[in-house]
C-alpha cells in the first residue's frame, strides 16, 4: 500500500545478459570483441557469472590459464555486476583487487560467480569465486573488487 | 562399500563450539579469557560462526567498534574453521589478511560467518562476512585470510 | 618570486610526535592510555614511524607477537601518518587493509614505517613495513591501508 | 678472512636485464612476443624495473590504461624480480596479488619499481609501484604480490 520498497527487496537486473553482451562489445571492443574470451552467462541485482573461454594462446609455461586472464575476469565480472545494478550509466572505476590464486586451473573453460557485498551510492564492493568447468567444489582462485561509482552527472 | 570417500563428502566438524571455546580459552587466555570478546556460536567442516559482544571499551572516536576488533574477530574465526576441519593439533600461521570496512557498525554485538573456499594440506583460505546482529543483509565488513598450515609431525 | 608551491615540496607535518602521542591518548585512551603499547617515534609529511612495546601478555602459543597487534599498529601507523599531513580536524576512516605476514617476530620492540603513497583530498593510500628492533633488513610484516577522508565542514 | 657472506651482502643479479628479456621472449611469447608491451629496463638482486608501452589498443573508455594491463605489469614485474635473484631455473606461482589504483594514468608509457621485501626459499613477497614516465612522486597505482617458490629439483 505504501509503494515503499525495502532497501534488500529482489531488483530485476538493468540489463539482461545479451543487453550487458551487446554494451561490452560496443565499449570494450579489445576484451569483448570479435575473438572475445570472456561472456555474460548472466546477470541479476548485485551479480553476475562469467565465462572464459579456454584458449591455448593464454597458456602459460606449465600449461595453465594465466593469472593476469583471472584477474582480468574477475575485475570484468564485477564491473558487470555493478552494470546490472545500476545501469549502463556510470562508470565505475576499479580502486583495489585482491586475488588468492588457489589450484592450477584445468584445461578447460573457466566459471565465475561474481556478487556484491556492498552496493552503496559512491563505492561499490564485491567477490568472485572462479573454477574450471565441473568442478564448482574446488575454485581455482578468489578475489575482492572495491570500485568507485561516480556522482551522477 | 567402497569406503572411499568423495572430497567433498560432508564432514563433521573435528571439535564442537563448546570443545572449541575450551579449547581457544585454554590456548588464548589474554583473547578468549575471563572478560572475553570472542564467541564461538557454531563450527562444522570449513565453517565458523563468530560472535563479538558489543563492548563500549572497544569504541573509537565516533562510537564504532574498532577497525582492529574487527580484523581480529575475522582472523580468530578463520582459525576456528581451521581448527573445525583439521583438529586442534595443527598451528595454523596467517600469512594474509585483506579486509575491507564497509560500513559503520552499530552499538550492538556483531556476528561473523566464515567459510574456507581452500582447505589444502599445506595452505587454507577462507572469507568472512561481518555484520551488525539482525542486519545481515547489510555487512560492516569482508575479509580474506590465507594460512599456512604446517607438516603433520 | 612567484609563490605557487610545487605539489610535491617537502612540508612540514602538522603536528610534532609529542603532540601526536598528547592528541592520540586523548582521544583514544584504550589504545596509547597507560599501559600503551604503541607510540610514535617520528611524523613527517606522508610518513610516520612507531614502536610497538614488547609485551608478554600479547604473545600467542609459540611465542610471537600476535597478528592482530602487527594489524593494529599497521593501521595505527598509517593513520598517524594521515594526521601529520592533513592536522587532527577530519576524521579518517579505514576502508581497507591489506597485511602479509612474512616471518616470527622475535621477543623485542617491533618498529612500522608508514608511508602514504597517495594523500588526495578524499583518499589516502599508504605502506608499511614492520620489523624487530635490531633486524630492518628482514621484514616480520608488510602492509596497505586506504582511508576515507571525509570533506571538510 | 671468515668468507661467510652476511645474509643482506648485496647480491649481483643472476640474470641481466638483457638475458632477462630473452628469456621470457622465449618462454612466455604471448606476453613477450612480437608486439610486446612489457619490457624488463633494469634488474637487480630483489628488484626490477619495468616499462609498459603506450599503446592505444589497451585503453579503455575514456582513455585510461586498463587495470588488467597494471596488474599484468605489477605481477610480471615482481617475477622479473624473483628470477633476477634465484635465477631462471624454478617457476615461481603467484598466490596472492593486491593492487590499489590511485588516479587515471596519462596517455604516456608506465614504469614500475618492482622490490621484494621478502625472499624466502619457499615464499617470496614483493611490492610495487607504477606511475606515468616523468611523473615519479603521483603513483597510479600500488601492488604487492606473494608468490610460491617451488622446492628445487
Amino acid at each position: 500500500m505504501t509503494g515503499s520498497m525495502s532497501k534488500h527487496e529482489r531488483l530485476p537486473p538493468k540489463l539482461n545478459a545479451a543487453e550487458m553482451e551487446a554494451f561490452l562489445e560496443r565499449e570494450f571492443p579489445q576484451v569483448f570483441g570479435s575473438r572475445k574470451m570472456f561472456h555474460v552467462e548472466a546477470v541479476d541485482h548485485r551479480f553476475a557469472r562469467m565465462r572464459c573461454r579456454y584458449d591455448p594462446r593464454q597458456l602459460r609455461p606449465g600449461g595453465t590459464i594465466s593469472g593476469p586472464t583471472m584477474m582480468t575476469l574477475a575485475d570484468t565480472g564485477l564491473y558487470v555486476a555493478i552494470l546490472a545494478s545500476i545501469g549502463p550509466v556510470a562508470l565505475a572505476v576499479t580502486t583495489n583487487l585482491n586475488i588468492n590464486f588457489l589450484r592450477k586451473p584445468d584445461q578447460k573453460d573457466l566459471l565465475a560467480e561474481c556478487r556484491l557485498v556492498k552496493l552503496g551510492k559512491r563505492l561499490a564492493v564485491g567477490e568472485v569465486s572462479i573454477w574450471s568447468e565441473g568442478e564448482e567444489e574446488d575454485l581455482v582462485a578468489h578475489a575482492t573488487g572495491t570500485y568507485s561509482i561516480p556522482p551522477e552527472r
